[in-house]
């Protein structure tokens, strides 16, 4: 089917995905994650050819990402009945008023329509992504990197046979046919068919749909974090926190890439920064750390002289941007030019500098004496998540269910007139 | 000024307007409104020379929007000082979670930052605008219409003195100085310095900024609504709000375009809706509702033959497009092809009818048994209202202060990792 032909289909099976109750929506979920398990063959099948055709074209570590096999799929099932088990964000009143001349006005949460998705080379992608939109009450539609592309059909073929086991469209879960960059704009700018578009990718993805999309859009996951290590910290909790938020998971968007130091525990701070991050690394048999340092930081420690793009530069990997400020209010300032808007922490016992730091740091999460890694919607308490928000429009920060909703005015009377 | 440097004067004034506590932005509103009545000789000036500039060259309908004087300027000034009476948005605390690990998660409203607001001929959104603005600790950039400029430039250098009186930066208020469609352009792509866009005018606006806005922007107030008569209606009841909805003031986005009647009680209903609608607006020396009728209506009652585009239209006058349905079904059918998503009603005694309507009908307010010029910030108890937003990203509806404000996650720990 043509891209826009799979459009209409969705569109479709909106009506049907909203007006869908909660125990109808659940029993979709356990037949759609009892379908994944009864497809486990020709979904490993569909994998194993991906990864044949994938294999010298991209690295071990996206290879490894596109691998499934029999665990992951239990997995991924498991994850869609836990979604199950989640609350309905449907039919939620968020505010109700009677007003003087009696009409009740309840502000009232509803699904947002067809939720787009757009993702790389992730097959789990799809089977999260498709849960979290039929919990939510909407339909979805799925366009995956080529290199998963097999994986993905095959998976969702599954998700579709668990939808119309429980009496619901098939289309409402649909995966893009077309690979090629065409039908990615096509979504960007399907007004009137997609209701809300979130791409989870790289930068180039992100700006691109910035730059091209005519359809409500969230800007997902990209993360330059910053730690900024006060005066008052507490230093061996700065060590733990930096050394947690930098090498525990390189690869991920709340992971550390800025440590900002106040001069005036610097000289003291700094080489067991590099103990820690270097030394201590590597008589453990991990990666070290390398540390680009500005030229305050270079006079103390030795490491990499940072160039400016430095401090402007989502490394994923082993590798960390230091900065000497003069003040909080300096810390403050470098993120405001340099951050992501996705998380920043302050390790500080002055509650002075963490307020100051809490109020006027512009970003989807700020922490005080905590590791940046916990940007995220489970640690949050939201059970679940569709993305990470960098902007401030709809949703900020992890993207659990009430976020895939809208709302409407449902307001009652007995014939008011105004 | 160029737009580009009035831009980043704005800019530079956020963070300040942020930090702002209740009692501050309380002063700088009452201060504001003191400001607007103290330079009425000015301003009142400035309204005459648009006024004599724009005589001739637009409608009596818009020159009367555009006319100020002294008590319309006072209800302006009235207008400010109820929003200092209102709430503060900003640092409200709307979920708080404390983890098993012993992390806080506040998820706190704080304002979007830079909030731009693309109008036309009516000078006193200049100051309604800012209010809401200040109010919600947001700075604002105003782009006024070349008809008001001189009146919105006055009102403006009036608003950004009691600013200053505060103690806060008078670039917290901009009025754009470029009033060719460069600086609309401008704004719409001005990223990084515009956080969130809107624009209030008509459809051919709005558009543009669909089409155009890198930056995030809310659809507003174009309103093609719907009151259908359902079967099981109180006729009578379902007269006085389509009287009500049309003609109370044809000319906003909340009036009625379309009414929808159902087959059983059209031979009934029509004739009287006629009577009510042509022959007793004529008696009553007021304006008659010219009536578009579908090929089913015609065969009841004389009016002007409807073509489809009538159906499609926001006549924003004395006109109603009239079409007879065979069901609810086909009236949510109908309005889910036609409506703009902003209000519609049901008339119905029946309960399963509006709850089909209510759950089914996506648009931003769905009524029943109340007439759509409902759709209100004031009338729904928020206060007061920047705009109805059409889209359901963000904001759905009348947008009030907390509709102003994003949030963020503050994170409070001591020393938690992952």
């Amino acid at each position: 089917m043509t891209t826009q032909e799979q459009l209409t289909a969705v569109k479709a099976a909106k009506p049907a995905l909203a007006a869908a109750g909660t125990e109808q929506k659940n029993q979709a979920l356990l037949a759609m994650a009892d379908a994944l398990l009864a497809d486990a063959a020709p979904i490993l099948a569909a994998n194993q050819e991906d990864l044949d055709a994938a294999r010298g074209t991209i690295s071990e570590v996206m290879l490894d990402r596109l691998a499934l096999n029999q665990a992951r799929l239990e997995g991924m099932a498991e994850g869609m009945r836990q979604v199950a088990a989640l609350p309905d964000p449907v039919g939620k009143v968020m505010a109700r008023v009677e007003r003087p001349n009696g009409i009740v006005v309840e502000k009232t949460a509803v699904p947002m329509g067809v939720v787009a998705i757009i993702y790389e080379s992730r097959p789990n992608v799809t089977s999260d992504a498709a849960a979290l939109a039929v919990k939510s009450g909407n339909a979805c539609v799925l366009r995956c990197g080529k290199e998963a592309h097999r994986s993905a059909a095959a998976i969702t073929a599954a998700l579709r046979k668990g939808l119309a086991a429980a009496g619901l469209p098939a289309d409402g879960v649909c995966l893009i046919e077309d690979t090629t960059r065409a039908s990615s704009l096509a979504l960007m700018t399907a007004v009137g068919y997609v209701d809300l578009l979130i791409p989870r990718g790289g930068a180039g993805l992100i700006r691109a749909c910035v730059e091209q999309a005519k359809v409500p859009c969230i800007q997902t996951g990209t993360g330059i974090c910053h730690v900024y290590v006060d005066a008052a910290a507490d230093q061996a909790m700065a060590l733990n926190i930096i050394e947690n938020a930098k090498t525990s998971r390189p690869s991920v968007c709340n992971a550390e890439e800025v440590c900002l130091v106040h001069r005036a525990i610097a000289g003291e701070f700094l080489p067991k920064l590099r103990q820690r991050l270097v030394d201590d690394q590597i008589a453990k048999g991990r990666h070290p750390v390398e540390l680009r340092l500005d030229e305050r930081a270079a006079a103390i420690i030795p490491g990499t002289p940072a160039g400016p793009e430095d401090f402007d530069t989502e490394f994923l990997d082993y590798i960390l941007a230091v900065k000497v400020v003069d003040s909080v209010d300096e810390a403050i300032a470098h993120i405001a030019a340099h951050s992501t808007g996705h998380s920043e922490a302050i390790v500080t016992a002055d509650e002075a500098a963490a307020r100051a730091f809490t109020t006027r740091v512009d970003s989807a999460a700020v922490y005080v004496n905590v590791s940046t890694r916990f940007t995220d919607g489970g640690e949050f308490g939201l059970g679940c998540e569709m993305g990470i928000s960098t902007q401030k429009l709809h949703a900020r920060g992890p993207m659990g269910l009430a976020e895939l909703c809208s709302y409407k005015f449902i307001v009652h009377g007995n014939g008011q007139v105004r």
